[in-house]
């Protein structure tokens, strides 16, 4: 196949702009639900659901502020990309819809590393039935950015923001503590990303989980008085619902969910899975 | 006034990520129409007008390959991130709604730099009646990166896409040509910018008018067959309308519509105004 590594080696400055954006085009799927008009206009087109609240988020990842191209392969940063945002949609008790995709790339960046970015992407948004139909690309002098915004719709009286915490609420969470953020520490820290803790932490930390389907499922039936995404931690998110809620709160450590493979990474890390 | 020169000089790593937050928020005024949750949550809620159409579009823009610091003022830029994304709407058809504003700012960016912007954006959106929503930031490591997400709505039936036109149809334009690139090469060369012809390129390129009424008057009456916003130049985009409707088309270089301040600021450059 004397081909083969010709064509793996293509830069997106081989391409061109407009190269780039019809391989991209090529990649999505041509049935998204509610799409009018999808990438190639001036603007995307969708049918909102009627009487529904549209949602918007967006998200911006800087290589080496967010991501490192040695920690993560190109599909493994599109599934965080796409799961970030959903993570912020399903905060609110939204379905999520419709993605558009910023991308700045430095000329040099390897075609198929833009191909596996958009094969997580869309992997991420089409199980919870999201289409990409838009986005902008430009060349960048130094580095990766990628901007993803999501819209999402909620009936109103579904919808759960930071503000509707009361005194007497219990807090609950949908998931663990801390394996994120010890995945990125064991990655900079060169552990061995094969043995099974440590993989774990790097997986929620490269591929975390959005929690749609239990957040459309609390908001829809109002079994919570406020919501949100974690992503600065306990503490602080926490914070964020206290503030806007005007209440306090008070965490017994012993009853925090922390998932023993997060416990025996902190260990070999040399650190307290509380701190 | 000795705190002067102190609050010119202070820069986002002052203000820490949720102090710039709230500076932000404190910019925006809190009477947008249709908005239901504004910055502050995971995501912003809108209420979309029953039975029309969604459109989105974005633009990204990246320091020293979009924008130079030596050449605008933050004003000026954010004038221009608005107007930018405020032409791909009109020329849709469509009514701008709402905006996400993502940044990557380095931390050494100061607060009255950030205030610029947000003051040129929302002054130019201000015109069509636009607010924004929410956003998301980041710091950088090189340069600023402004990610502009903009909503807008449309009657299916008054869209106007890149797809419609057909053989015979006459091509209209609601400018003239040539001004903003001639500004840009003209900041490049270091050309007077007092110049009264240079000025008017030069504000071209920085702060161009997006043609918002124009665009919604042409679609309510249905009054062409396709519509196209210029930003590569007439030849490329015109060449998006020709491949998106299958049609050719003929220009008469004498009926160019460029002006007079265009023709002596490519003198003054050497260049010729159609090349």
């Amino acid at each position: 196949m004397p081909n083969s590594s010709a064509i793996k080696s293509q830069t997106i400055a081989d391409l061109g702009e407009f190269g780039l954006i019809r391989r991209i085009k090529s990649l999505l799927p041509d049935d998204v639900a509610g799409v009018v008009l999808s990438i190639g206009d001036d603007a995307a087109a969708v049918r909102p659901t009627p009487g529904k609240l549209l949602l918007s988020t967006c998200d911006i990842q800087v290589q080496d502020r967010h991501f490192r191209l040695d920690h993560t392969t190109a599909y493994e940063l599109g599934r965080r990309c796409a799961a970030i945002n959903l993570s912020d949609i399903a905060a609110m008790g939204g379905e999520p819809r419709h993605a558009l995709i910023s991308l700045a790339l430095p000329q040099d960046t390897p075609v198929a590393w833009v191909d596996g970015l958009y094969h997580g992407m869309l992997e991420e948004f089409a199980r919870y039935d999201t289409g990409i139909i838009g986005g902008n690309l430009s060349s960048a002098n130094n580095g990766i950015v990628i901007d993803v915004t999501l819209t999402g719709e909620v009936e109103e009286g579904h919808m759960l923001t930071r503000g509707g915490a009361r005194s007497g609420d219990v807090l609950l969470v949908t998931g663990d503590f801390g394996a994120s953020l010890l995945g990125r520490l064991a990655l900079e820290a060169g552990l061995d990303r094969n043995q099974a803790d440590i993989a774990r932490c790097v997986n929620a930390h490269l591929a975390p989980t959005p929690r749609v389907h239990e957040g459309l499922a609390i908001g829809e039936r109002q079994q919570a008085t406020a919501m949100i995404d974690v992503s600065d931690g306990l503490a602080g998110d926490l914070g964020h619902i206290c503030q806007a809620s005007g209440v306090g709160a008070r965490i017994v450590a012993s009853r925090l969910p922390i998932a023993d493979a997060t416990k025996e990474t902190a260990r070999r890390l040399g650190l307290d899975p509380l701190g």
